[in-house]
């Protein structure tokens, strides 16, 4: 009977959400573009190819240390274009808020956003405002779609990781994930996190402008964490990914918390780093862009692409053992973003 | 203190969605493009002009007579995208899940979304689902963006209407918001009625085709109604527009319902239908092509652009006199759309 409605898990970003998408959505929508599964569709038109993506934040609470829901949904759907090799030019915004919402609040989250479009360089160009009565919606909703332009010989996909490529993560892991659970929790003893909300496209812009054809994918690991974008990649590129326990940054507060309440920082939300699978000879090219660039100063090269094994993601453990990174079945925290 | 907070009326697409817009949100996001108030911003690009708009649905039921949330999200981004005079090719969809919701229900929904985006002619490309726990969000509500070609020499907007145009409506008022109250108060007794949601863009573009220079603006009268979009055009145009009553078409059962509750049919939501500001020579040629097609059969001239008077919008009523068609400034019925 529980397949007969949609649960909690279905939203989760990992293997619930996918078999949503591969059974209910896909076989309806059938489309070329929807069926990479890629972070939005690169299309071809008359003037080159456009990167189309969106995504709707629900995150709860509106405003946390490092954000608000309002650069979130600026910075997402400017980091999905990033993610498909394209340089994001403009954004619509589609708010839903509830009656009795209050006004200054509305404010402040609007001048965020506008902030973060300045400093991602997109332009807000369209809008769609509902309000709806108390109760039918939790304080505010809101939806952002983009357009950008994908430069020529640029060729980005979740499909064309390869044997021998690199993987790269620009940063510490699950620094928005925790952030909004210790907030969500009441856990306030850690004053020091802060959500990592921030653009990536000015990074990747220098990334593909130096290596551009040596990109092969890019991933922006949201819901879910690296550990899912990982799984998402190897399936859609058909090859088995290795990680390195030892080389994966997390820090040290996010870490001690993540220990404490037992959760795997690869499984957690980042609003600000991505996930880079890199030709094997320009990976120290790439990284040393990434360093240049201040959202890239932590990176790493995390491990490497090898042929299909028995599962499409392995790590290594510190302690030298093998464990596998499966994608996560369920729910770790709703309304994440 | 009312202003402290977000009311209904904020939402009802009248006099108060239009200061929502321009005192908090257009002082914020200050570009160009959305100074139009059009129903899509128009984009130039290195392969021509691309509209680009966004529309989040709420309606309430979701399934009404006459169609669901699924279709009335995919035709009226089409309609938005087409009232900039373009020709719309890809959507977005991103869904907001309440927790239990029914699979078949939303099966049905992704069904009809797909076979409105079949009649369209557009592709559904990119899409994005979040789930929330219950009584976060009202069931489902659904966000679409789309991206649509604007053909040389066309320029559509509201703030093309010149004094002595034409104003032209493609068929009967007030369907779809009739169709919705009956449902939501539970008056049955109307079992004729139907919304009237469906997409305009092929009308549109056979509109464009024949006359499309002297096609000055276009706008679809969904939230507020065809009183709320004459205003819009009238205000950004800088004119006035005076409208006959007794050409105004409206079909008999929603005219004697609307009589019956009191209510005006030129602020009723349509789904379906547009307002057409055109030059005067040719006005009959493009009403000829509206009744060349199914969704213009009933199509209208019911009025002219006049220099500017001491209001927006004029009426002449059925008995000779005049009165004054004001924006409204509440909220008829929340979640029409």
């Amino acid at each position: 009977m529980k397949d007969d409605t949609i649960t909690l898990d279905h939203g989760s970003g990992g293997k619930l959400s996918h078999r949503l998408i591969l059974d209910t959505v896909l076989p309806v929508f059938d489309d070329p573009a929807l069926r990479c599964l890629d972070d939005g569709a690169v299309l071809e038109t008359e003037g080159g190819r456009i990167a189309f993506s969106t995504d709707t934040y629900v995150v709860d609470p509106l405003f946390f240390p490092g954000g608000n829901i309002g650069d979130l949904a600026v910075n997402g759907t400017v980091n999905d274009l990033a993610m498909c090799g394209a340089v994001p030019l403009y954004l619509s915004v589609g708010m839903i808020i509830e009656e009795g919402f209050l006004r200054r609040d509305l404010d402040g989250i609007l001048e965020t956003m506008q902030r973060a479009a300045r400093a991602a360089s997109v332009r807000i160009v369209t809008g769609d405002t509902k309000v709806v009565p108390r109760g039918a919606v939790d304080k505010i909703f809101i939806n952002t779609a983009g357009i950008g332009v994908v430069p020529e010989g640029v060729c980005v996909s979740g499909r064309n990781a390869r044997i021998g490529d690199r993987v790269l993560v620009s940063g510490t892991l699950a620094d928005h994930g925790m952030t909004i659970l210790t907030r969500r929790e009441g856990l306030r003893f850690e004053s020091s996190l802060q959500s990592d909300t921030a653009p990536l496209n000015h990074m990747v812009a220098d990334m593909l402008d130096d290596c551009g054809g040596d990109i092969h994918a890019l991933r922006d690991p949201t819901r879910g964490g690296v550990g899912t974008s990982l799984n998402e990649i190897a399936e859609s590129s058909g090859v088995t990914i290795r990680i390195h326990e030892d080389r994966i940054p997390v820090k040290r507060a996010v870490a001690g918390l993540c220990e404490l309440l037992g959760i795997d920082p690869l499984y957690v939300a980042n609003e600000g780093k991505l996930v880079a699978v890199v030709a094997p000879e320009a990976a120290f090219r790439v990284l040393d862009r990434m360093h240049a660039h201040p959202m890239g100063r932590d990176a790493r090269i995390i491990g490497e692409v090898t042929a299909a094994d028995i599962v499409p993601v392995i790590m290594t453990t510190r302690i030298g053992g093998t464990r596998i990174v499966d994608m996560p079945t369920g729910e770790q925290l709703p309304r994440i973003c």
